[in-house]
């Protein structure tokens, strides 16, 4: 039975409205997109997507707006076969959607956010779920106090079971924000990215899981992707494991590669990889993402690889 | 119950979606937008909304996708008190979503507008409606050569009936567009942009109007509004009308600006105005709607004026 447990992705939802252009617009111009289209959005959204994609069972947890785009990501979650049932809703906010403006001629991304009026889940929200139904949990680093909590009720959880029935946990740190870096010494793998290594002054992903290791807890695995040139983790055998990069002929859309990167690592760590396959699969899945628009070309080319 | 008779603006609706933030983003940045909001846009729909807000009794005319965004701009055109009956709606069609980025610093607008596939409105949709119904018809020039045929339809209709009895017809030729510059000898009434007065060498309203005047119908009105500057009309009298700006003391929102002149022009010739009061309405409600966001604010300020 204990492969049907699910995997759960706490974090954010949001609307992305992607916007394809020859160049980027001067500004005060009125320019016309080559394409438009609408995605769901948000980091641990996204990762779904792509665990779902891979075939494993997962379910995401976050809050939500009521309204038409809420509608519209209902509406994707479960096209993507994606347990819902712990997403939120509150009535009286307005999900935003984030703009995206691609560029063909550079291949650059240009994000607009939108503050969000949407609470984060908090612990006691989390403290209501059933978590015999999970196997791995992932927080997207947000409201890390809280966060922590939640961390905390899961090894609570988990020191009344044995080793095998353990609830494996992961913590995404990806902006550069002080209030995330006390997710370090939580989680049996921790995600950092490229952009937070260089704030703590690494140039490559080896340094960076060298340099930031002694911050996470012992025996848990620190794990760094740095695009083009491949990802790196260091776990507690000390030994750095590396994989490089499978890029794309042609890049068309690195948006979510990041997210993809995580989903393939957790799943194949879920799975009972080892973290040199881990890796392997996370570059290989989120380098050819970067080939195709969107996620869904997942499905074909990676289920039974 | 001549008053009661209905004017009608045939155009585009879209789904704007405006981000402001504090300074235009650099290309391939990260940034924060200070606010969004979602707005029913489209020039003969705005116009819609503020003969509406106005007072007038006004029917929109254009095509529609169906969908989550349709909803919302049909729920948005319903609490304006705008007939929707003419609109029709095209189920395997995609609204797409204008991106418009407002900077605060500067005062610019970007806009990302997409193309529709969504198909304007034909001569022959347009043959079905009920002209009884209509007092004034509006068009925003777009597919000039249906909209041509739209136009002797209703010269047609106009021959049948005693002059009181007549609709008045209006054209607006914003986009330099070779093709909408048919337009200018139909309708009583042409609106034309600043920037088409320009693409014909004019450098202020009154030279445009003087200048253009011998393209339109005998017995027509020219009108070229041209922002700070005010607008300048000239009708079969020969004589230049002018009215300044009225700009508000702090510039918040120019979006749609033009389509609120329009409607405030023919709310007024409608009802009866003068072409000097017309201006000077138009100019006065569409300089102070710059002050605020959105166009509700016109209810207050200018329904009794």
């Amino acid at each position: 039975m204990e492969t049907q447990k699910k995997i759960l992705c706490v974090g954010l939802v949001c609307l992305d409205i992607i916007n394809v252009v020859e160049k980027y617009p001067e500004e005060d111009s009125d320019s016309r997109c080559l394409s438009q289209r609408w995605q769901r959005g948000g980091n641990a959204s996204n990762t779904c997507t792509v665990l779902s994609l891979l075939g494993a069972s997962c379910a995401f947890m976050g809050s939500l707006s009521a309204g038409p785009v809420a509608d519209f990501i209902l509406e994707d979650f479960q096209n993507s076969c994606i347990d819902v049932s712990l997403v939120s809703e509150h009535a009286q906010c307005v999900l935003p959607a984030s703009v995206v403006i691609s560029s063909v001629s550079t291949g650059s991304r240009t994000i607009l956010h939108m503050n969000r009026n949407l609470p984060d889940v908090s612990a006691e929200d989390f403290s209501k779920i059933d978590l015999h139904q999970f196997k791995w949990i992932h927080w997207e680093g947000r409201n890390a106090d809280e966060q922590v909590k939640m961390i905390q009720k899961v090894l609570m959880y988990n020191s009344t079971l044995p080793q095998q029935d353990r609830i494996s946990m992961s913590v995404e740190i990806e902006k550069i924000r002080e209030p995330l870096f006390q997710l370090f010494p939580h989680g049996d793998v921790v995600f950092v990215s490229k952009d937070v290594a260089r704030h703590f002054g690494f140039q490559s992903g080896e340094a960076a899981v060298k340099g930031l290791y002694s911050r996470v807890k012992p025996g848990a695995t620190l794990i760094c992707a740095w695009a083009e040139k491949g990802a790196d983790a260091l776990g507690p055998d000390g030994v750095v494991v590396h994989s490089d990069a499978f890029s794309p002929e042609t890049l068309v859309d690195t948006l979510g590669a990041g997210d993809t990167f995580n989903a393939a690592v957790i799943y194949t760590l879920y799975n009972g990889g080892t973290l040199q396959d881990a890796l392997i699969f996370g570059c290989k899945v989120a380098g050819r993402k970067c080939g195709f628009h969107g996620y869904s070309g997942i499905t074909e080319r990676f289920k039974d690889e």
